[in-house]
């Protein structure tokens, strides 16, 4: 399928796929397979196959920390980092639409300005929030048939 | 599980159904059953499923667009169109990591400046760019054991 949405969805689409994503960045920052394994109760069936696939997309990388015997952990490449919007992107959707008893679970810092925040998704051209009232998308090329 | 991204992906996290949800923004627009089995090239007991699942959890709604017999269209809520900056945070990392042949397909416009843009995932509080090494997130709570 020729659109970007679709290619994306091949590689972080499957279930599970993206909660392995989230727990590489912090305040998870869990990169061993037993800790991603008892963090997300998944099937350590699934989780090799997972991981797997994204060290094939070049999403991860392995690093060895133990070498006798060897034991890896995995580590979010440039192209795992990128996906830090779509991951931010989730947890303020589930913030403002899911049930919380008392709120959201998880507090964002921008350490740049030293503020709480919340996400916001805006024009690269003139800074301003994006709407959906207020984006037109069209394709470049005819879409393939 | 008690993370947002977790509730999110309960909602939109099953193979498709961001697919689907991608179908009623633009430039797509499809509204209609039919339309998005024939976009999508998803087989009709799962579309059925999917869709029924994002009318449960008030991602979409049903419009009457014929009486006799009656015939739905599927819009996005509020709740749904607030998924806008998942998919174009999806659309923003495939452009840039899937390989396309010619170019990202689709050319994204911002309506209020006029300019074609890029996403840009940046702080509530004062505007810069999110980068994973400027994000700190902690726990409000102890997360559920």
């Amino acid at each position: 399928m020729d659109c970007s949405v679709a290619q994306a969805l091949e590689v972080v689409g499957e279930w599970w796929t993206l909660l392995i994503v989230r727990e590489f960045f912090a305040p998870r920052n869990k990169h061993r397979f037993e800790e991603i394994h008892e963090d997300l109760g998944i099937a350590r069936n699934i989780l090799t196959v997972r991981l797997q696939n994204l060290l094939e997309h070049g999403v991860i990388e392995r690093r060895l920390y133990q070498e006798h015997p060897p034991r890896y952990e995995y580590h979010l490449t440039r192209k795992g980092r990128d996906l830090l919007p779509v991951v931010l992107s989730l947890l303020a959707w589930g913030d403002r639409w899911a049930d919380h008893e008392s709120g959201p679970p998880v507090e964002l810092r921008h350490t740049s300005c030293d503020h709480r925040f919340t996400p916001v998704l805006t024009c690269s051209h003139c800074g301003e929030k994006i709407e959906d009232q207020t984006v037109e998308a069209s394709y470049r090329r005819s879409p393939a048939p």
